[in-house]
C-alpha cells in the first residue's frame, strides 16, 4: 500500500517529522524515502523541484497525487486511510474542536520557536537587532507558558487535545521535541516535560526520531534559560 | 441553529473573513456577532481575552466550544455541519489533496502579503531596513506568480482546487481580495483577476464583504507595481 508513496525529507525538520509520524500511525511503513541535506542545499535540487516548486522538505507523493505541505499531508493521510492504524481525528465535537484549535495554534508555536533558534539563518547579518531577538525570545516564553498551561489544565498523562493521541500531537510534538533539543528545562516546564517523556516512547515517534539526534544525542542549550 | 454561535471580528481581517465565508456557505446566518476595532485595540479587550488568551480576532464560540484559529473554525464548521449548505471538502482523493495543499500554501501566501503591506506595523522603527522590504516584496512577487500559474493550469472559471468551491477558496480568497485592495494589477495577473471577479459575486463573499471597504471602495496602491 505504501509502496506507491515517496517522501523526500530532512533530519530534524519538524514539518518532515509530522508527516513521518502520521505515516507510522496509519501503518504505512515501507514507503519510499530519501533523506536529503539542508546544509548541502539538497532541498533546492531538481529532484525536489520536480514535485515541489517551493523547493522545500517534506515533499510527498502518493501515486500521482502530490501533497507537500506537512499539515496537508497529515490531513490527506488521515482522510484516505481513515480505518487504518490510529484514528487521528476524534469524533466528539468538543474534542475535535480542541484538536483543530491546538493544531493551528501549533503553527504560531513553531514560528515563534524558529524566530529564536534560527534567527541568524532567517535574518541577514546587516539586519539583525538585539532588540528583535529579545522580543522574539519573550514571545516564545509567553507561548511556551501557554502550552504548559494547556497541559496543566488537561491533567496528567493527557495528549494535546484530550485523552487520545490525535493530529494535534502529530503536528505539534515535533515542535515540543525541538524545544527540549535546544535545552528547554523540564523542571521549569514540568507538564511539557511530562508530555515529551510520554510521547518520546510512542512507537511512531521512536521510529521517526531524527537520525542526527540519535547520532549526537546532545543538543544545543540556546533555550536553557527561557 | 446559529443562535448559539458568537463571532468577534474585525473588518478587513482575512482570518475573520474566512470564518464569515464558511458560516455563510454552511447556511449558518443569524449567528451573534460583534465588530471590533483593531485601531482601538479592542482585540485586546477583556471580552476577547475571556475566550481567546491570545487576544486575537476572530474569536469564535459555538455553545461551550471555543475555536478561535480561523483554519480550525473552518474545519470545525465543515465537520459539524457536513450536510448543510455547500460541501466544502471534495470526495475525490486528487481534488482533496489539491485542496489541502492549496489551503496550507495559502498560509505562506498570507504571510508574504503581510510582510509587505504591514511591514511598518510588524517591525519597530529602529529595526526597519530597505533591504528587508525589498526582499519581502520579491518574495511576494514570486508567490503571486505561483498562484497565477496555478490558476492558469486549472483553466478558466476554475476555483483554487478544481472546478468546485472548497475550503481552499474559503481560506485563500480573502488574501487574494486583499491583494487587489492594495492595488494588484489584474492586467499583469489576469487569472487572479478573473478569479477575484468570479468570487466577488458569490453570495457568501458579498454577504461578508468588509464593511469599511464598502464605505470606502478605494483601497491603497502599495502593490500596484508588483
Amino acid at each position: 500500500m505504501a509502496q506507491d508513496m515517496t517522501l523526500l525529507w530532512g533530519s530534524g525538520s519538524p514539518p518532515c517529522w509530522r508527516v513521518m509520524i502520521a505515516l507510522e500511525e496509519k501503518n504505512l511503513q515501507g514507503y519510499n524515502q530519501k533523506l536529503l541535506s539542508f546544509e548541502k542545499m539538497e532541498h533546492k535540487s531538481q529532484e525536489v523541484l520536480d514535485i515541489n516548486a517551493r523547493g522545500q522538505l517534506p515533499s510527498f507523493k502518493h501515486g500521482d497525487v502530490i501533497v507537500n505541505e506537512s499539515y496537508a499531508a497529515c490531513f490527506y493521510l488521515e482522510s484516505q486511510f481513515k480505518s487504518e492504524g490510529t484514528k487521528l481525528i476524534p469524533d466528539s465535537p468538543a474534542e475535535q474542536a480542541l484538536m483543530y484549535q491546538r493544531m493551528f495554534e501549533g503553527l504560531s508555536f513553531y514560528e515563534k520557536l524558529n524566530t529564536v533558534t534560527y534567527y541568524d539563518w532567517f535574518v541577514p547579518e546587516g539586519e539583525r537587532h538585539d532588540s528583535a531577538l529579545k522580543r522574539n525570545k519573550e514571545a516564545l516564553i509567553t507561548e511556551v507558558k501557554l502550552w504548559e498551561g494547556y497541559l496543566q489544565k488537561l491533567g496528567s498523562g493527557s495528549h494535546l487535545a484530550g485523552p487520545s493521541f490525535s493530529l494535534a500531537d502529530v503536528t505539534v510534538f515535533p515542535t515540543v521535541a525541538t524545544l527540549f533539543r535546544f535545552g528547554l528545562s523540564a523542571e521549569r516546564y514540568p507538564k511539557l516535560g511530562e508530555y515529551y517523556a510520554l510521547l518520546k516512547e510512542r512507537p511512531s515517534v521512536k521510529a521517526s526520531w531524527p537520525p542526527h539526534w540519535l547520532e549526537n544525542p546532545k543538543g544545543q542549550d540556546t533555550l536553557k534559560d527561557i
